[in-house]
């Protein structure tokens, strides 16, 4: 659960540190497939998993979850706004009290999932719009980490670090995993999530430079978990190289 | 969880059949106000709350469940068919695996109002369309079965007694609970589920007499569990008389 | 179609003002019902009739296009935000040809309707907070104004007086009705459409108060039309008094 | 409008048969790309165009009647169950007056972008399993012609041979378009809808052989139409083959 973790090699002690890789998935419905999820899976160590909502079905879930499990993925409920037509990505003015219903329901029916399969649900990640209107207003985002402390304390809430719903869950004593995107541009500190570019995001090569600067900014000290869209083109080859950058450093270890 | 138990009042002891009052709830959508349950709640003994597949609503779901609680009633999943538009009572051509599916997400979904609002989910109890597809088709029956074993298996299933529904969970090894409809007329031990007229039903004191008359009938020996709907004409005067005429009987005690 | 005419009484000729008598009605749902359609449809010259977006399906749409040709009413389409959950009241961050694209289907949806019943569709009027986005936002009123020009020039489009939407219809050589709600609180010229309350907004007769003044008012000398909402209570009270004081002026003719 | 014409090539006259080659379309919804729809489009002569009911939504309905209209091709509703989650492919047990409503929905509000459009619409056609049931179902073929009669009887409706659809939609005076499957295998004069394999289904040049036989076949002498689906594997090539084929042939003229 802490992102630091000594080891000892012989002489000396080296701080090393825990990053997770996570995807969005599961965001098939119906007859309709969407996303690299077959590809990615075997690369990430972790699965934010589509609620029904935005996006996913229930026979999806099931899926996406047996899979998830089969990998040893840890396992999290992607919860969305109530827009399959919009893909959960457009702004629609829910209240906190909506909030804090819509991640209950969410989590809740894919946790049945995971108990059904014989797993445990590890963590949170709203998706979109919602992940956004989170991350600015603190209503929304503690509707959101109500919700998560009432229905079970242990799992743990990826966010933007310094994002409202971050310091919302921070306050609350929930675990917090803050979020690095590594298939989208940075300005800066500062993520670029809409209207990017694939001429801006660049090659395999680009994602692991960016992930690169990231672990050695101190401004980003507190990154966790590297997220990769499951329908970003190139999606599992930029998962493979970042898996393989991390994994080739001495001091990062790649774990949820 | 067993029907029957003994009771001793000085010199003899006697048999007394535990009897559960159920409605089935929770079935508002949006600003769509639906059913009695203000007045239905204090009455009943279980609740079983929709889970917005057919009917119901993130938002009703955590008031509903909180209402339960707070009234003490056991709490179930009432699970329904895809289709708002029909109110779960138009059969769909679903697979087993849909049934399974279905069920798992909308109890998983309802499981997590309830333990949010600290309570325990107790039973499962599909509706509308789905009820009498589990009665009638064998593998709707175990899907359904299936998904109540691998998420809880301390849940019970609600079913008619003799149905396929009940079969399968017998023979899982699930607590059955044989259910009888007090606002539903009957042909013989045939529960008229649809197309009946109210001339038909009768008044709260003849759903009192087929409840005396079903009491006596060892044709319905089995039945644990009464239910009456919400939307009911005077579903809250039928479901007071019932109770009344079950708390003054010594050979039954009212409780889940 | 114009606001004014001139009638003549033996001696003297008198302008009297056109004023129609709108209400937004066929907002019930599957089996959920809602509204004062049956007691409000006699009263109003016009009927903005639910779309299946954010309210009414298709049976509602056959049923309520149905009674409101028989009572002579003009019938307009209601379109509203794909929002069913939200009854189509919550912002919804869509563009300009999403708004194209779903008053487009809406309109043609329930000109089907009207088609199969033998009338004409007559005017188009947005809903909740679609209608306050496109009060507001340039481009979404710009999206609805193509569409109704698309679909039928002649449709006439209904909108709060000097808003973008009555200003882009208007450009667009649309017939406009300024529209005033006899059912919502007014401070000056802004009513006031969300977090009023009902003592605020007084009784029947406080309605009739505020429809004479607007009358007497030049800022309002625009207005053609007159809302009530069917959901508001007492709206066919509402509805029957304002209808009343109406139809007791001179200079007044009710008429679509 | 009629099926055979005589066309006069100097000395003789020769009986043409008009074969009209339609593809079932438009079936993206939101995010999700379906179907071969662009590659489709330029081979084909009609479109049946999804709306919004098992697929499609008003974005997609625009676009395809768009590309359709400027290709040339009749356009047509393509409609469907209220089950946008299992594709339309489930039976539901709907009524006759559903099956009125949601006909007249689907045809309104496609009708509304053709004529948003400039274009006129020209079909009518069961999508899935309300084509299966239309099929044997007279109260539900009823249902569907009542409805395109109502809306438009101008519309022809496309249906299998001797289906009661084809029956009901004859007797009301509507045009019928008796259809075959190209890219469905026959058993004998029996189209085989379900559980089907590509195997059994062949190569394109299997699907011209089938043409071809059906074409020789007085058991099909009624066929005016053949289908091709969007999501057929190899639908493109498979038009394409039955296409040339067609076009190769002197006593069939390719045209809707």
């Amino acid at each position: 659960m802490t992102s630091e973790e000594t080891t000892r090699d012989g002489r000396y002690a080296t701080t090393v540190r825990r990053i997770d890789l996570n995807a969005d998935l599961g965001e098939s419905f119906g007859i309709y497939r969407y996303g690299n999820d077959d590809a990615l899976m075997p690369i990430i160590t972790s699965a934010n998993i589509a609620c029904g909502f935005h996006a996913g079905d229930a026979a999806t879930m099931r899926a996406s979850v047996a899979r998830a499990l089969e990998l040893g993925l840890a396992v999290g409920a992607h919860i969305g706004l109530p827009d399959r037509l919009g893909f959960g990505r457009r702004n629609l003015a829910i209240s906190a009290q909506d909030a804090y219903d819509y991640s209950v329901y969410q989590i809740g029916a894919l946790e049945g999932f995971v108990r059904a399969a014989g797993g445990r649900l590890r963590h949170v990640k709203p998706h979109g719009a919602l992940y956004m209107m989170a991350s600015e207003q603190r209503n929304l985002a503690m509707g959101i980490v109500r919700a998560v402390a009432d229905v079970d304390r242990s799992l743990a809430v990826y966010a933007l670090p310094g994002s409202e719903l971050a310091i919302a869950a921070a306050e609350d004593g929930l675990a917090v995993r803050p979020e690095f995107f590594v298939d989208r541009p940075y300005r800066g500190a500062e993520v670029v999530m809409f209207g990017w570019s694939y001429a801006e995001l660049g090659s395999p090569a680009d994602a692991v430079r960016r992930v690169d600067e990231m672990l050695g900014s101190p401004g980003f000290g507190a990154i966790e978990t590297l997220c990769v869209h499951s329908d970003t083109d190139d999606a599992p080859a930029i998962a493979a190289a970042v898996r393989a950058a991390l994994e080739a450093r001495a001091d990062v270890v790649l774990a949820h």
